[in-house]
């Protein structure tokens, strides 16, 4: 299993979304220090017009004065005076995750090369396709690889196997690494922001087929790319992250293709990094990244 | 009047679209070379799909065969056969430009200061207005300042005045530095691809009032401007120049307003300067600037 | 006075350092919610490896259990025993400026435009330059300008006039806004972390004469600039922000000193507004910037 | 052997670089034309102050009046008259590649997917390193492995080693993927213009050990990445590309690095793509990139 280059000395991070309201810094601060721990990183955002107030901090686990498994049913007595919602994650906790993808194979390779350079802190189970083309790399990186045919053209019986598969492994986390299959409205409701696709975006936006077509036809001198958590509007879900690169009269449609793939390798692999440091917190259709 | 900073000799600019065919580029150059030119710059474009040959070519008036009245009439003989369209410019004899500004002052006041200092080869003749803001800054730069106002609603008699100044100056482009009316079809087709529009742009797009409350209700992480020349459908035009910034959950709508006055400055900047220095063939829907 | 575009409601600012150690947010938020105050914004870093605390805290002043004078009085109880430096700044109490500025007018106009535009908390005082060639300007935007020769060479004479005429207006902050005049070490002692600077920065570095040349010669693909508090080492003082713009062989001596200036614009103003807005701290001839 | 995506039809390209002088455009234009030619690309330049012409003319080989063989010796008389210096290469003929490589993985193993992906027009040809860690990696792509270890510190025996390595397989072109070994000037002298080579680049710049320890300790806002031709002063080559990437306090030395080493596989790639699709033309120690 790959190693994370991150973490000297595993720490515990707390997640928090509440009403915006006084006292919350000082509450959650004097739990940890209450308990002998040291704040190692602290993160709050009010959304202004919500009145919705958010928190990371991170501390270190060695010395803090509850063992992992009391650090949450510790925290609900802070809690719930405020109505926080919260969670805790642990830094050498890595999640589970899945890969799926279809025939592209950008995202996938620089993903996995990634994670075997220890940039990701996440415990890459599966590789999961409805086509064949991976399996090599799959085996060079030491993962799974699952091809899952579209048999007859029943989505419905794939889409069972894949929720099979990823069931067997026990993910936490979806990446659609350029996955071109729709998920159904269920398979999304089941890993509630706990899904990433990437997907093209232009300025203005093309509806329809061919996005890159459309858009060279029109003359863009931009093309971007967006990752976000899959919603049942797969497209439409809580931005994570975005980036553009600058094109002109020059690039051909493969061109377009071309700078839009080392874009989605790269955004891609920036929103997984994010979610994966517990720095995303969803809300609303939107999200707050802490840096 | 402002001096540009960038010619240092007269230059003739050729600019040429047709349909692509061999020998193109050697009638140009054999023209220019036949008559003792020498060519400073020459730019090429082939549209595989469309079939269409651009091509800007700028040589020296000085030592030139030609006088400047004899040089269209003598390249007519070398474009008939090719079925060019092709316009002759020259570096020294500035464009009359119209500024049109509605409250906003950014994109006017740095169009000026950028001008004062020699930056843009136009002749900046007058700055209109439906609202009488900008009559001091007009002033301190020594420009006319029309100020015409919208009475009594009529969008019409007003357009009909703005259409007498820009005749009594007899200008050559129209700049719209935040000008918030819209332009009637008969105005926009009587300057074709000569009215450089600026607006916001995101990923994705937003219909409708504020965008850029929707543009933060969505959390996007980059916003974007397009500077186009404007058509019948205004903001659809012909794209010269985009940009976006990265924006995060800490800027408010406001953040997001004045991170988008800056891009606008910017990039109407240099759409400006590309056309100025007849670097923009629009042909389509779409544009080819030469660098 | 310009208007501050930002502040609806006068806020307070803590800017706090001291050593790494357990309690530190604690501490600051219980003195605020002690106090019935609400912190609406909070950002804390620690350098690990230097072992040094950072933090700034912004809360509501209306409705705040101590008056303005009695904030820093009382927070020093606090402070004493964690052994903080600190500072409060409120939002409604702008820094008195001084902009100096020789020939170039750039970054001097950008800076007046957005001041009277009111993207800047400040209040700016006096433009004072060694050329008389702004006061036109300086008048236009109501402000003060003091015209200072260098007579015969005496540069000490002229500098001793320049901080009379600081003293005069009681200003907190020096912009240096394309001044070309080196600050004697004194003066630069006079206001530690208090003038901000602005000048190119290239990859490689160049030394010496005409840099501009050097890196047109060196046929460098990017330009920079870096905006940075003075110190007597001039150039090498603590970077608050950088940028880079992309330039190529296309690009003239003449076209990257364009590109230049208007680096210079966009980043000497980020690197204001992150100041006034109290989010930068230096140390170690660094610098933590909250955004 | 991978594909490249890009070249349907087999094209000529003509690189030519000679004194400015007038009729360089028209005789070039007149050779592709008289032997029945069509200019699908061309691109020039001239540097102004030195009085260089460069050009680079693409033709379809398919219906040209010469057969391969024939074109350069034909071009002879065009070039002779005007002292140009020239080259032809075709795009279906792809340079050999050696990449070198030492123990960071990030840029062979990017460059070797996008070659699989048929991004770039090469023949990869062999693998060498003075690590045995990327055996593996170059045989799931399908190259040639050499191990090449510096045994008993001899340095020089390593790189006769090398040296046959590359001559056995008829290198054009030698990618130094984060090969970490000093070459020598004879090496280097034996592929001029002909090694591409990737380092990090700052702003200001740091001299000595351990540049990403000197950048956090400057508090740089920006690191950076250059991709050059490799000379006898070995970081000092002519720039093929350039590029950075915004950091801030948060960051950590490790971040840096890991920042810097997604930049690195991006500046390389754009660099090798440049010089494979023959755009690059070196001279007096800097480039012109035609795009």
């Amino acid at each position: 299993m790959a190693q994370n280059d991150r973490v000297a000395t595993p720490t515990a991070v707390l997640l928090i979304t509440c009403p915006d309201r006084p006292g919350l810094v000082a509450g959650v601060a004097n739990f940890v220090t209450g308990h002998g721990g040291n704040i190692l990183h602290a993160d709050q955002h009010v959304d202004d017009a919500a009145g919705i107030f958010f928190q990371r901090v991170e501390f270190a686990v060695d010395g803090f004065g509850l063992t992992r498994d009391r650090i949450a049913p510790a925290f609900a007595a802070v809690a719930e005076p405020f109505g926080m919602q919260f969670r805790v994650a642990f830094s050498d906790e890595t999640p589970r995750v899945a890969v799926l993808v279809s025939t592209a194979p950008h995202c996938l390779t620089d993903l996995l090369a990634r994670w075997a350079a220890g940039e990701l802190a996440a415990d890459v189970r599966v590789v999961a396709s409805n086509h064949p083309d991976h399996a090599a790399t799959a085996a060079f990186y030491g993962v799974d690889y699952e091809y899952l045919p579209i048999v007859d053209g029943d989505r419905a019986a794939q889409e069972t196997s894949l929720r099979a598969v990823l069931a067997a492994h026990d993910v936490d986390l979806v990446v659609l690494a350029r996955y071109m299959q729709i998920l159904s409205d269920e398979f999304v409701a089941a890993y509630p922001n706990r899904i990433i696709n990437i997907h093209h975006s232009f300025l203005p936006a093309f509806v329809g087929a061919r996005p890159y077509h459309q858009a060279h036809a029109r003359g863009v001198k931009l093309i971007g790319v967006t990752a976000h958590y899959a919603t049942a509007d797969l497209d439409e879900g809580p931005i994570i992250e975005q980036d553009v690169v600058r094109v002109s009269h020059r690039d051909s449609v493969d061109d377009l293709v071309r700078k839009g793939r080392d874009l989605e390798k790269t955004v891609l692999a920036r929103a997984l990094r994010a979610h994966l440091d517990h720095r995303v917190l969803a809300y609303r259709n939107k999200t707050v990244v802490f840096t």
